[in-house]
């Protein structure tokens, strides 16, 4: 039995990078969760059927954000001034360890989950911590919550304290009960394979999330190239391996099945050529880039090369979870590089952003982040009115609830077709 | 008849840039508006007196606007992805040009007062538009919020589109009408001369505009060295003067009477110095110069040489009004300088943006900006319950709020003691 709805509002998405497709007054047909086309004109067939009219709403894509550590969402805005190293060992790890008690990590994962749905964020890639009870817990919570998601214990048993270090056996034994228990229950919730980054695991526990990433055919997510210190520092772990990507290439956690890299900020040309190569999408994380002074993604480098790209609000480094103002701090670093290159590197354009936030990393969920025929229809009612009060183009209120706007403009989130409910029994 | 009000809260300010004051469930007793001393433990003296109870919410400082362009406030994220010329050609000036309408005009200024309301900001510098009527109007907007501000009437009599170019004359008898009219009819709400900058002022309209500053005692405010193309200009224009500021102060513009110049991201060390020399207050805009890709201010650098400091929202190059993300931006971006120095250069810490968007600009509109004694009570109200769920000590809430807060969590506005209400008669 198929279910059809019509959507009647003001629809803009991007298919390419290049221009919107803005479509006022429009209607889009969704069967059974899927676009199944976009109008201008309702055709007459569904001429009897009822339509959910948004009428001078914007309908938008949801957002998807590609790297975000869970864990980390209490210390959401805090501890700005600290540099990595004490805000790991001061605040990171210790908060990080307290997901051993499921009850308190069911707390901060709901209030997280709340989070992200009230800014409109409909899929997201996520670290949890090392320990398997609560990060299970995670994906349960998830799965009631409606939203999409890839969730990620943490691995790690080296270079790390040792109230949160994995010994190599429990640290696999866990990743593997955890896939086995999750891979086919949900089509919207799924486990991924995280090594916290290379530093901070052996070997032989790289060795070992690869044959598992194989052999379930599970996707990988982890840090890449963010600054100088750690890719000198992975250097020195492995001197015969010629950068920083190619370790996790030589354990077949580089694209062998699908990957994120986050931050990349100083990725070579080389590393990226072996990501495109790879088909490995790189996570651009700008506010987390700006408040730890990390470095900076060259964006326009990877667009130019056709590497995947998708946006990360990168908790609790970065300290906003809205997609949306995290497009914005994009394209103000991407004003740096055109600044600093007398404006010979273009910085990015609003259709480039959005591009990136919504079909650009939506592609590692599925066919997400579009109204193209058989995309979900994973998507945002905006209702602007308050800051359209002048003769507003289309992309110009795009543009506006972007910059300015927030959460209290977004009256509604779908994924897949269905609307989903603010999260409940979250105190 | 003094009257005193007494207010119970958890208090923090600033009297250096160097550290906090923070107080815990602590008393300010304000008379007639000014701060008279503030206690950890109230004085029996005061055992009969009513106090307004706000146990377990912040009390802070009002916020300092110190450059923003209110007329502009209809762009606000908008044509962000324009450069300058066409940005000013094809959006500011044909909007700004709409201000000779007085009806439309306070129907933008009336939303522009609601906003900066909103976003917790208490005293605003202001760029108006050419227009005598209008900018007229936006003192009485202004008198009638409670908000304190100074208001300029913009001066330009050259290189702009003829739509909006004053004649020498009429922008000089303008001025001082205003002037006359408005430099005594309020505490709170002044003028300001405001040429808009070098290249839009003929030499005689600069030398008028120095002398009006002088024979009334107003301030003055304008920009300064905020880009590289700019300073050739002003260099070609005035080939016989060493660097920018040494044209404004040339003509009695450059600390004569207190000044307030923007952006300041390439001046000189010879500039800086004159700075110095004049007590002239530099206004950082980190917003601002990011989305115009402009160049950004080395505050580090104008913090050791102790010259005055202040943040600007710069609406509309700017995207937020709220002087909190201004003070993120601040950091984040000073996070650049320190980043590209190899740490060398110290990024800004909470308490010095906190000082900068209090004491620091709030000392441009006299005792503003802190809870010493005889300070303007200019006060915020913050309720972070719904922030403040683990065990946050009071500079953590105050940096979660800073980062992660918005208008919802700003309860209460107070500008020398008098509770401030949302502006009321705005479409």
């Amino acid at each position: 039995m198929s279910s059809t709805k019509i959507f009647k509002g003001d629809i803009v998405f991007t298919t390419t990078p290049e221009r919107f497709t803005l479509i006022e007054n429009g209607f889009i047909v969704v069967v059974n969760g899927k676009v199944d086309n976009v109008y201008t004109v309702l055709p007459e067939t569904y001429k009897n059927f009822q339509i959910t009219d948004y009428s001078n709403k914007l309908i938008i894509p949801g957002m998807n954000d590609l790297h975000c550590h869970a864990s980390q969402f209490k210390h959401l805005g805090m501890a700005m001034d600290k540099e990595l190293i004490p805000w790991l060992n001061d605040y990171t790890f210790p908060e990080e360890s307290r997901f051993k008690d499921t009850e308190y990590s069911k707390r901060i994962y709901g209030k997280f989950i709340k989070e992200i749905w009230k800014q409109g964020t409909t899929r997201i890639a996520l670290f949890a911590t090392v320990h398997k009870n609560s990060s299970m817990d995670l994906i349960e919570l998830f799965i009631n919550s409606g939203l999409g998601a890839f969730v990620g214990k943490v691995n790690m048993d080296t270079n790390c304290p040792p109230y949160i270090c994995e010994t190599l056996e429990s640290s696999l034994e866990d990743t593997e009960e955890m896939i086995i228990k999750y891979k086919d229950r949900s089509s919207l919730v799924k486990p991924i394979i995280t090594p916290r980054f290379v530093p901070s695991c052996s070997s032989e526990l790289l060795k070992g999330l690869g044959e598992l990433s194989i052999k379930y055919n599970v996707p990988v997510q982890s840090h890449l190239s963010e600054n100088r210190n750690e890719i000198a520092w992975v250097k020195e772990l492995f001197p015969a391996l010629k950068y920083y990507g190619d370790v996790y290439n030589k354990f077949n956690l580089f694209g062998q099945t699908p990957t994120l890299m986050a931050h990349c900020s100083f990725s070579s040309d080389e590393e990226i050529a072996l990501m495109k190569e790879n088909n490995v999408m790189a996570v651009h994380c700008p506010s987390s880039n700006l408040n730890v002074g990390s470095g900076m993604m060259p964006i326009r480098k990877f667009l130019d090369n056709n590497i995947r790209l998708g946006f990360g609000s990168d908790i609790s480094g970065g300290h906003t979870c809205s997609i949306f103002k995290t497009m914005v701090y994009a394209i103000q670093v991407s004003k740096l590089f055109w600044a600093n290159s007398n404006k010979e590197i273009s910085f990015l354009s609003n259709p480039e952003a959005f591009y990136i936030a919504t079909k650009g990393g939506g592609s590692f969920f599925g066919k997400v982040g579009s109204f193209e025929k058989d995309y979900e229809f994973d998507a945002l009612i905006i209702d602007d009115s308050n800051l359209n009060y002048a003769n507003y183009t289309l992309e110009q209120r795009l543009e506006r609830f972007i910059y300015v706007g927030d959460d209290r403009h977004i009256l509604h989130r779908y994924v897949s077709g269905n609307l989903i409910e603010e999260p409940k029994g979250i105190a």
